[in-house]
């Protein structure tokens, strides 16, 4: 362990604003790199270098104290002497350098992750000055959200940031521990929904979001015009995941952008979102599809609970949620059953026509109160309510081999056999008056020869959403793109 | 076992046209599902049920040979009797379901995959029939590079399919074994690429696409209409991963699809494309960027190497190619060093101008004939060559801290250090000529303090098109498109 006074050389300060690298080296020479979340007081007495956000300061007779922060985590930092007059001067969110003793307060730490141990400041540099009056504090933007809600049904205000001015400024909103959690979460759903399918023989592949006409639904879509050819982004990677299958893939999947161009302005729709999509042949039963899901999302599900606790519990703290319900083998109800049970609860609900979101959260309270669980599968839907491409149901036409998933009463996933055959396809895109020649590129793939197959598509900030029962999608949206935010 | 006559109902053929899975099952109850690929010698004498498709059938006396496809496996089928007409009359690459027993054949069958294992056909169903002229054929377009070129030179003409026709019917073309093998590995890179940064500490993230105004570069970009704002779609990621770094993410990467507009007709370029992006803090040096590239690329190529053979072996005997030369740590070679082996070489460059593609060619062969590499790094390439927002050297401002990372002499990666000071950024941009008032989201948002950074991007498909020596970077992206195709 080297003491600063042995580095230090003529006409070096121990403070000051310092951007270039190369010379905060040569400052800090001796000090070994730490990071604020894996100091502990075994450390004390070694001289470390810690970089992160000045996220407070507090200045106290002729000490200061700066909170700073890396990632989630924060540590008190103890500065003495005429550093500390530089350190009361730092704007909140400036980058620092620290280089210090790690040392054990003589009282717990209250304010910082880091209770038991502090740094004693021996070097200070600002690398990167924040502007001194931010747009959005980071104090304000972790306010807790009932805290929030009963000061203001107490006709108090409590200090907290506003979810549009928050998406202004994303680049600060985004240092909030609860965001940091929520981004780290959405990486290991991710990560987890890879790892379940790679062991079921699932290979990842990328199809093309810039596709020729419209896309297979048809409905609202961003246009572009592609070196004089009228193109879209596409709706879904539909068309092309089923022609990989078509071509001789068995089993496939894509996380990927997705495009909606529809003027939803709800808590749960984007117009662009992340894809989880699955494609894969079919042996038997359409069932095997559902298997899939059922295994891959109680995988996430069971992953998240073992590997995020402390993730999740941050999140908790600015927004509290109940853990998800659900069970090791998911439940799986037939359309009809479920229709029977909205009924009997005196709900109103065509037998052959679509859920509302109203009746889908009814049918989740049920369904929760009955069987224990907030994850399940809706199966058989009625074949009118479903994409022209939709298999259906070889003993009762009217009824299809599909499935909506979902998750505290809301739609999740949606998945379905595919018709493989080219003239039922045709036939059954003319019954719901679709102009056959606008796809006849997707039609013209079957004609080669292909497997049954099925698969099902999943939004990733939706299955964080309502994991963590966040009540907007906006939250778990890096850069979240509605009719009305194309920015930041 | 149970021998298919247990199970024969009154009416039932043994073969014939059938589509309806149910039906099917009950047919070849009693046979158990096996894959083409995992057949093997121990497993003679069993009952099994196989799909796949007929890839070629011969007919022989009242024999019929059947070759089933299932992804690149292939099984030799014996079939008999009745059904050996109906056999003969499937039209190639029909989805068919065969149940019989495994068998020994007298000799090797040397036309399949499954050399020591045959089927003896009992029920054959053609569950989805090609046309029975298809537009090309899986033999054909799975024909070996080199004898088409060496029949083409010696006069004669072998039977293969041109790039563009394979695109127009890429469902069959993807068919083919090498096809087959580059999207497993395209698969295997990014597993690799994703799991080597996960070991770094780094998580998955997706930022948007659809970005207001024009992208970063302000090249040629697709503009479309979002609900009345301009926007386009992405360049890269650039802004919005350094964004990430500043909201207080230390290691990022994204896997997702980038947009270039531009009129490029090279075998290199792609208007829509699947980037590798990584955006990370920096502690002391933009070495440490080139530190993970080396980490994370060697793996990826240690992994193929390692686990990948057989696919590797398939594209080699469609697409001969030598195994990339790379060595254990990367080798780093300077702008100036670059320029001075070129000089000595006899090339003429300009010292502060860019590498034309030709003499990034030729360092390539001058790297590999001196340090027997075919992978390595020229790093800290003129200032005035990279784009605005990369950090000059502070010893040398007209050089930067930068790299390009070349695959057999063709560029692969690109790489630096970003300026993270909005003063610095707004002259570096005003002195390219940039109107700063275009970029302004872009340097407000470094305003609110932003550790050091620094970061690289790839591209998917040329990793596995360099890996494998393949010509055309429309061999490894699955639905390619250029400036002159949008389909299929």
């Amino acid at each position: 362990m080297a003491s600063s006074e042995e580095h230090r050389e003529e006409g070096e300060e121990d403070y000051g604003d310092v951007a270039e690298l190369g010379a905060l080296r040569q400052r800090q020479a001796g000090y070994a790199w730490a990071d604020v979340a894996s100091l502990e007081p075994a450390a004390a007495g070694r001289a470390v270098r810690v970089r992160g956000a000045a996220q407070r300061v507090r200045a106290k007779g002729r000490m200061a104290f700066l909170v700073l922060r890396q990632g989630s985590a924060t540590v008190q930092c103890v500065v003495s002497g005429e550093a500390a007059r530089f350190a009361a001067g730092l704007s909140r969110e400036s980058a620092v350098d620290v280089a210090g003793v790690v040392a054990l307060p003589r009282e717990h730490v209250r304010e910082t992750t880091q209770q038991e141990v502090e740094i004693q400041v021996q070097k200070l540099y600002c690398i990167s000055r924040a502007v001194s009056k931010l747009p959005i504090s980071v104090d304000d933007a972790s306010q807790n959200e009932e805290d929030v809600a009963s000061a203001k049904a107490a006709g108090k205000q409590l200090a907290h940031v506003g979810q549009d001015k928050r998406l202004n400024y994303r680049v600060i909103d985004l240092r909030t521990p609860a965001n940091q959690a929520i981004f780290q979460v959405q990486s290991e759903v991710e990560y987890a929904f890879r790892k379940a399918l790679r062991s079921e023989g699932f290979h990842g592949f990328h199809t093309p979001k810039l596709i020729s006409g419209s896309s297979e639904g048809g409905a609202a879509v961003f246009k572009l015009d592609y070196k004089g050819q009228p193109a879209c982004l596409a709706q879904s990677p539909q068309l092309h995941k089923q022609m990989a299958v078509s071509g001789g893939f068995q089993r496939v999947f894509e996380v990927g952008p997705v495009y909606r161009a529809e003027d939803s302005y709800t808590h749960r729709h984007l117009c662009e979102f992340t894809g989880l999509d699955v494609e894969m042949t079919i042996r038997e039963d359409y069932s095997e599809v559902c298997d899939v899901v059922d295994r891959v999302f109680v995988a996430i599900f069971d992953h998240l609970n073992k590997n995020c606790s402390k993730e999740l519990e941050a999140i908790q703290r600015q927004y509290p949620f109940k853990p998800l319900k659900y069970l090791e083998k998911t439940l799986r109800i037939d359309y009809c059953e479920g229709i029977r049970m909205l009924k009997e609860a005196g709900v109103h609900v065509e037998p052959m026509g679509d859920l509302s979101t109203e009746a889908e959260k009814k049918l989740g309270e049920l369904v929760r109160d009955k069987y224990d669980t907030e994850f399940y599968m809706l199966c058989r839907y009625p074949s009118a309510v479903r994409p022209f491409y939709t298999m259906p149901c070889s003993d009762d036409p009217l009824y299809s081999y599909s499935f909506d998933v979902f998750v505290r009463g809301e739609e999740i996933i949606s998945g379905a056999q595919r018709v493989h055959d080219p003239e039922l396809l045709t036939s059954q895109a003319k019954a719901r008056g679709i102009d056959v020649n606008t796809i006849a590129t997707y039609i013209d793939s079957f004609r080669y020869g292909t497997p049954p197959h099925g698969g099902f598509g999943a939004g990733l900030e939706r299955v964080v959403m309502l994991f963590c029962g966040l009540g907007n999608i906006r939250k778990t949206s890096l850069f979240p793109r509605d009719p009305r935010r194309l920015n930041p």
